[in-house]
């Protein structure tokens, strides 16, 4: 298992025996779900990151559309789409549960998932926008939203999401969340106020020293050090190599 | 069960003992998945019709964005998002399953239903269209999309996606593919040329006669009344009553 991405004219590696493969990227937050998800349910995994911008060949008969999260099993076929591998994996690996055992707990843990797409997609347009005049829209839905996060954890017992351990909600969302100190690069005023999200703050301490979240875990100042060189047009995705 | 869209100054009508609860809309092709879910596993359920363009006060109270389908269960809870209610069906209601048993090709379907919403949102567009110049992108989107279904089901045993009988992937895409036909609108040479969709044809020749489509079947003809109605500004949900 290589922790460099590898590029164009790079070798696909052999797969190794007893092993699902995992293609990612350091920096990508949905594959990082699966990481997750894998790490959680303690499923040995072999992982293969690829370098975005520069996609091997090979990769392409992997995931057609040269994407990560890929999920290859045993018998070499590939599945794609964070939500679906991790609700895959659920669905094989049934040690180690993450939804709740509850099926309408499970439904309103998964509207809730879908929900956070709005959160995601904000964040994701900020990171990328020049456009001032947006910015202030973007943090609006951010704000928002992680307010209506902030109010579910209140009624919920805690102090995860899923009870006294992380569960799919708190994985499903934690990429995003590891990541909220992007805000920083637009201005402290950015910054979502610590006091408006008590629980969420608790929430993101107690995530932090969660033993499957420590295996993908990227600090603050690694993520804003790599969305500047992504923003630069030079995404250096081996920056946890590099520094 | 009234089949008239209730309107803001309704009443709510009371629960009906013994059934969970369906909010939905004749017109509302996310809506007819869960129909589709309802009658194939046979759940006795009762139906609420919402007119979406004047909704109930009292509905925003069961679904906050006032969205359709929303599914309320015998506690009072209200779920919502098509698919989220189609897994939580299949959840509790486990005589008559649609997914497939294997893992693995139940994630690859639900790939498939992923990958469909790129005609629906082509088709969405299509319909709410007035720049001519998009047209040919959207129908683009859905003759290639359609070309990659038809390549799917002739790799399967057939005739149905999930085999002798619809499953769970040939509910989800049904709705849309009931509505081929609103290709018309926009001139006979917009239709779908049905050589280059052989099974996809012998296929919904089948799967109009399969009992649960037929419950929340309409006709062509209505689908087109309906959409140019709701083109000109006055959705006529009620059509079905009306002609």
């Amino acid at each position: 298992m290589s922790p460099k991405h590898l590029t164009k004219g790079s070798k696909l590696p052999p797969p190794v025996r007893g092993k699902i493969r995992l293609y990612s990227n350091r920096f990508c937050a949905y594959a990082q779900r699966v990481h997750l998800v894998l790490d959680a349910k303690k499923i040995p995994y072999d992982v293969v990151y690829i370098n975005l911008s520069n996609i091997p060949d090979w990769f392409y008969e992997k995931s057609p559309l040269g994407k990560v999260p890929a999920l290859e099993v045993e018998s070499g076929d590939v599945i794609y789409e964070s939500l679906i591998i991790a609700d895959y994996l659920e669905d094989i690996w049934t040690t180690h549960p993450l939804y709740p055992r509850d099926a309408l707990q499970k439904a309103k843990d998964r509207i809730l998932i879908d929900q956070f797409n709005k959160i995601i997609s904000a964040m994701f347009k900020l990171v990328l926008s020049t456009n001032r005049g947006y910015i202030d829209d973007y943090r609006s839905v951010i704000v928002e939203g992680m307010a209506s996060f902030e109010n579910e954890l209140k009624k919920r017992e805690g102090p995860f999401f899923s009870g006294h351990k992380p569960g799919m909600l708190d994985y499903m969302i934690w990429p995003w969340c590891e990541r909220a100190d992007l805000l920083k690069l637009f201005g402290s005023h950015f910054l979502l106020k610590t006091d408006r999200y008590k629980k969420l703050m608790e929430w993101r301490i107690l995530m932090r020293d969660d033993p499957a979240v420590k295996k993908s875990y990227i600090d603050s100042a690694t993520h804003i050090k790599y969305v500047q060189s992504y923003r630069a047009g030079v995404p250096d995705y081996d920056i946890v190599i590099h520094v």
